[in-house]
């Protein structure tokens, strides 16, 4: 496993043999079934979460309730907010989904512990980590909080074109309100202002992009 | 300005002789009158500021000029997003103005760049302020996505009376309200549903909490 953790790890070279070995060991690979919630909150802290296969989800979650997508996870990508119980500065604490069959690696809460107690490196990765995913989340509150409903509808059509290389999307307005954090009601009404402007074509759980220009236009908007 | 500069900097006991020499050299202490904007998103990179006395407030800014206060420092208190330049890991950039008289330290980004860059525990000093931040601002958007507005206001008052160590506040509904991110009419009309109910009683650019229970039922509710 050595190869692929020294991909995920940037701090690997600074390591020690024993350190090396010692994550060699106890890294855990392990899968989870698409719509399994992976953690959930202040209960958990299930540890450094490395994306091997797959595609998580990262949430907000209210009293009542309601949530709202933080940001998504890809291959290649790491979560260090799924080990906040180890890192002082780190007071809230989110919900992770699993929104596609995933392949995951995880890195207990307790041995990356021990590893940022005994080596500066590991422990400077986690906060630099952590200050990754502060700049997703404020990209993904000034897009709640300043734009638009049908700029960001546009912004999320393209990436998902984007992340799965197709202009034909399999994915439901719930699913959509979703990770926009906004109503069903919203993405359906706006979508199908998107279809009347020949944006878009729509179909039982698929959504078609027939006119890219135009949407990308909306981006800019 | 050896002793002060070790309050606010963690790292200072693992800086070497040049690198504290360096600091105490460099560190500029600047006044600052209320109502100035200190710092301007990313056109600027003003560097670390410790807040030596006053009341600075950090805020994103939209397109169109609405703004969403992020968090308020207080003297003790450093920021490091007006550094963000530094930290490759922060993508975004805040505004910070300044809500009182205040007495500023300032490292300028190319000295704690610099610094940095040879001594491991400063960059890991930045990343842990920026992930403290972030904790500030999951709060915040937590507040102002989650929860009521006559809880949110009730909180608000609660701090405000801490901070200011009295029952008698001296701030407009407009100035309430851009801490809150809401409405000027929003907090205009929660405050008289407070007098209505014997919580304040409102005077001319002045509140004055009379029943403090009433308030604190309110921030648990």
């Amino acid at each position: 496993m050595d190869k692929e953790l020294s991909r995920f790890l940037t701090f690997w070279n600074l390591l020690d043999d024993t350190e090396k070995e010692l994550l060699n060991q106890n890294a855990i690979v392990k899968n989870y079934l698409k719509g399994v919630t992976m953690h959930q909150g202040s209960g958990d802290c299930l540890g450094v979460v490395l994306v091997r296969k797959g595609q998580l989800r990262t949430y907000m979650l209210s009293p009542d309730g309601r949530d709202i997508t933080l940001y998504r996870l890809f291959p290649g990508d790491v979560c260090i907010l799924s080990a906040s119980c180890v890192l002082e500065s780190i007071t809230f604490d989110v919900f992770i989904d699993v929104e596609e069959d995933s392949e995951i690696i995880t890195i207990s809460s307790a041995l990356f512990q021990q590893l940022a107690k005994q080596n500066i490196y590991v422990e400077t990765f986690g906060y630099k980590m952590a200050t990754n995913r502060f700049s997703d989340v404020m990209w993904a509150m000034q897009q709640i909080l300043f734009m638009s409903i049908d700029k960001r509808l546009a912004i999320f059509l393209s990436e998902e074109i984007k992340n799965n290389k197709s202009l034909e999307l399999k994915i439901t307005h719930e699913q959509i309100a979703k990770y926009m954090a906004t109503a069903r009601e919203v993405v359906t009404r706006m979508l199908k202002y998107f279809s009347q402007e020949g944006i878009v074509k729509l179909s039982r759980g698929k959504i078609t992009i027939i006119d890219e220009t135009k949407l990308k236009k909306l981006t800019l908007k």
